[in-house]
């Protein structure tokens, strides 16, 4: 693969790499890893590639990448780059016929994504998104349990994400990652949704197979200073009568990346963690509570695939991060092959929750501030 | 004591029993235990009471007493009915020259609330409500540590009590608890807002020391046939611009009594869950998460005051339902005495609380099928 | 009930007297709270005794209370004083008439607890010991799970109770509790094991239904100065081939009474915590584990008698103690009755534990100090 | 690298894989990978190596690629074998000029671990351990702690390792892991004490900082048909005066990967669990206990530089791995370079946990059938 962005410093760059790397299968070959040539020069080769595979610009990578051998060049290009660049990079990509591979959210705004998805289906590329939190084995499990109707009817779905680490003035204090998600010109129109509440929005969605049909929000700024929300809370109501409540925040100190579902039906309930994300809680109403661990022999095909050590030996983040990546590497390895990706390659967001995901951040914005109680998610 | 209500079979009848018995300082001297005058009498001797003093009525009860010695008569009624009968036991034994503590809610409506509080400035009689979750030590150090500003300016307060226990129609099932509380004519306007919503707005408001302003509800009732809500979604505007959110429902299939609060403020946040009400978390920015005991050395005055046992023998329900029991008696003690109360006695739910639960209970009736967003809760 | 001990400032008897009053049917009637016949009278008189039941000594009150009408004197001594005194006080009364509930551990020796076991026989009272941890519901559905073969064969026996309150020298710092207990006059040979030791191994017993056959022991004084032990660590063997190990101490700074035990069977596999009373874990090799809660429908009848408040609304330590004042006061009434006591009433540890007790305590001391590695825990 | 062992089917070559090629600066060039000659090929080209690098035995990969040119050749072997060729297998690698990173345990005995040390000795080559615990970012800031005296002077150190997986006769259900694992002549002399007690016991040393001078054990073989112990209980005295408790199972059925560790001592207390292993709780005896988390700001330079993501964003034991490997290739960097490793690569275990964990295992299986109580371990 080459990737865009992830120069020196970045943290989701490299995060990327170690997911890309961990399976030994995947192999960085190229990189346009900063808009500083010098430093996305430097950044290539601290990470061993050939100097002339460290690429000024993604222009400039993609005209020289599309230049070589099939059999040499990269096979698709990873975007790890702030929101703003994510849309004009997947085009110039996709139509350079490389598949892409994009950190979330998909692009700047809602526009951006609609015109992003006649892209993918005009040049025929792959396209996949990293959720990451949908790449746990047990996100899977809770999501096939309820799929196969072990809950019965869905009735609630519970789903929180707060985080504690802009609760104060970080953008003026030299952080990078705070000063882009702060700036409207770089990470949209919004900061916690666009950064963590269309994580929950779609993490609820992909675990409880519904689609959220109506949302009332509440958005705040909390810091003083800030045109771009850091908390929000939201009423849900999807699909087939089920209700919610999503909360997300960069303000609730002390929070890390507690990222929590809970998903009620008729038969039964479900709970799981990021935090603690080997164990998925099943509850009963006349049984006691189970406690279902990665690894577990009970476990479904879709959470044995995604699991690479034996229960008790904990899998974390760049396990999940892998899953995607092997998702998204099984899909090209099909396309290659002529045939159809298997259930394992399939099970990777793509231009659909890229769409959905913009539309959600867009509409949770205006939510936020309108008298109006109900506003609608359209099935765009 | 005197009891109205808990007889046989009863469930927060027993409950007030023993929280009263604990300590050894409050007797049981009298009860109108049922409206059927030979369960009454049964219940009575059961519990080892004179015969003539197992009223067959409240008012036979209060009647009787009312005309004994003063140092042979019971000092207080305890009141465990269902909801509609609240008001008028508490008018009568307050008019009868009583203190009332009364179970929550403390009446059918608000109106009877609004007219219950003039009842109570007008017989100079002391009310109490057991709110029980605020008897626990630690709500009480979460609620020191706020007033004294160690988090520093609250901005969010996520509170909620989920519940499972009426996921499917137990109103068939011959369960008296269910039976009542989903029986307008004897539960008022709300099932799931008026038996476990009630208690965390309460909650919230009690620890954050903040008031809430506007409410934005969704309410619903998933059980078919049900007229009353059994799930409900809040979101919360404080006065001062903290913001929140309430989650009530009874129909989490699995969940127990998880009322859980966690506040966040400017320079931290706290945590605290019911199930386990011996821990309480404090986070902070940029130290490590700390947990806090009950029973600890380092906890405050009125946390040690509520205390019975020594740190790591754990403490429950019971004990938090004494500490209310013991703050009203307090009072009564005062009051005969001729004095203030001190801090510990003081610190029991009264006529405001009463007030103010109807008024959101109400207002969350009223909130949660309505197209409006913001509905403002009433100082009243 | 009558109290011998117990006086203002002491811990244990309060804790006996709230477990006692818990459920409203046992009155505390009379005492000899203290050695000091002032102390002695003002305890009472706080308690709200008549001031002629409040005696200045244990052999005071045993005279009056058998000079007593029979419907009018107490039923049963509850003995709270420091273990050098329970002997006495225990022969006295029996030989007086009454039944004794005593506090562990049983005596000063296990020669004071053989003779005692012959006074039990010569008298025919009843003699109950307050090994609280049995009374919690869960240890119960433990104890009946095992029994009825669930965990399979019993292999492995895993039992800890460590605590920190005396890393340092308490005993300096006008900590009574502290004094009496690293006392060798007072405490006995030991004062780990004599004071946290024997209750974890007879919740072992209790639990797996095995009984202790041979011990290996280390034992330390760990603070300078201190002439009975403050930590132990023991192997075990049980009848049947199972092996254990046994971990208590009162020097793991920070440890409240982390008591934990954890059993494993050919088949699946317990734990229990102390700290945390109302879970009790079934582990399984091919399925997931079990969260069983204190309430639950799907618990024993054992468990269920033991319980007063449903599922998620905790118990604790107090209405574990209550459990056994339960249990032992139902024995007093089927011996008033002339029938054989329920099962429920039945389970209360009585004078085998008390001679096993203190058979276990003394051998631990002498197996700790030994250079021989195994030693026989006698069937007395 | 080159790979001895971890063909097809293998578990733990798979990790060791993924750990070198987590960070991307370690690439797997050649392996002999199984003894069939068939099956190392295709476990290589699976791999994606290149077929003439696909060696059939260790001795023609040595062979082979000593015949390299230095820039072409593999810098060091990994070996993931059974016990029982660990030695052959590192003896040649060494004496043919390549470093070693070696499964543990070291070798199959203690005689061939003294001989390793001196071959070691005299080939000047590198030589790492894979224990993998200490990997673990908190692992090392619980060292840094105790090493900087936070704890004070340690008097106690609790460290168990219960597995359930072996609870019946796996060896005889085609269970590959388990049949080498209980064979005495590919394991050794002990099973569980071989597999997991060794890492308990390094954990412990490595924690505390402290050396296992006695020891007294009670080994155990609960599985009908086994030679080898399947579970373990062992009194420690560690120099200094320290005491503790080392617990190893393979039969504690439900049980996972749940080591655990837990150190004492005058000052404070600590605890540790390998399955949350991003939580590390320090304990005190009048402060709130603290919850240190991987990422935190607070945590020491040896936590930081072993960590790869933020703060809420869980990592695991593959990391823990990584970590390991990254910390063996720093030493041979340092090597290559002529200078000093620095403190992160200098962190990895080497053959002097080699020696000391054989001499461990030999010394538990002895004193675990001896009458005799206390067996020195010898520092050899």
């Amino acid at each position: 693969m080459g990737m865009v962005g992830g120069g020196e410093g970045a943290f989701i760059g490299e995060v990327h790499r170690m997911a890309a790397a961990l399976d030994g299968k995947i192999d960085l070959v190229c990189g346009a890893f900063s808009s500083d040539p010098d430093r996305a020069l430097r950044s290539g080769l601290a990470l061993g590639l050939d100097e002339q595979r460290c690429y000024p610009s993604f222009e400039a990578m993609l005209t020289a990448e599309a230049a070589l051998p099939a059999t040499e060049r990269m096979q698709f290009v990873a975007i790890v780059t702030p929101n703003h660049l994510h849309f004009p990079i997947a085009q110039a990509a996709l139509e350079a016929g490389f598949h892409v591979l994009s950190d979330k959210p998909a692009t700047f705004d809602l526009a951006q994504a609609l015109a992003l998805r006649d892209i993918v289906a005009a040049t025929g590329q792959l396209y996949g998104l990293t959720h990451t939190y949908n790449g746990y084995p047990l996100v899977k499990e809770a999501r096939e349990r309820i799929a196969r109707g072990e809950l019965g009817v869905v009735r609630k779905v519970v789903v929180e994400y707060p985080q504690g680490w802009l609760a104060d003035r970080q953008e003026d204090a030299d952080n990078k990652q705070a000063e882009w998600r702060l700036d409207p010109t770089r990470a949209g129109v919004s900061s916690c949704m666009g950064d963590i509440g269309v994580h929950a929005a779609n993490l609820a969605e992909y675990v409880s197979g519904l689609q959220i049909e109506d949302i009332c929000a509440d958005l705040t700024a909390f810091v003083e200073g800030r045109t771009l929300d850091d908390d929000g809370s939201i009423l849900l109501r999807f699909g087939g009568g089920a209700k919610g409540l999503l909360h997300a925040s960069q303000v609730c100190v002390g929070e890390e990346n507690a990222l929590r579902i809970r998903v009620y039906g008729t038969l039964g309930g479900l709970e799981w963690s990021q935090q603690e994300p080997n164990t998925l809680w099943l509850k009963w109403p006349d049984r006691p509570t189970q406690m279902l661990r990665t690894g577990g022999g009970y476990l479904g095909a879709m959470a044995a695939a995604n699991t690479r050590t034996p229960m008790g030996h904990p899998e974390g983040y760049l396990e999940a991060f892998a899953n995607l990546y092997v998702a998204f590497a099984g899909q090209i390895n099909a396309v290659e092959q002529g045939v159809a990706p298997d259930a394992r390659s399939a099970d990777c967001p793509g231009i659909a929750e890229a769409v959905r995901g913009m539309a959600f951040i867009e509409l949770a914005v205006r939510a936020g501030s309108s008298d109006i109680k109900w506003h609608r998610l359209e099935h765009l």
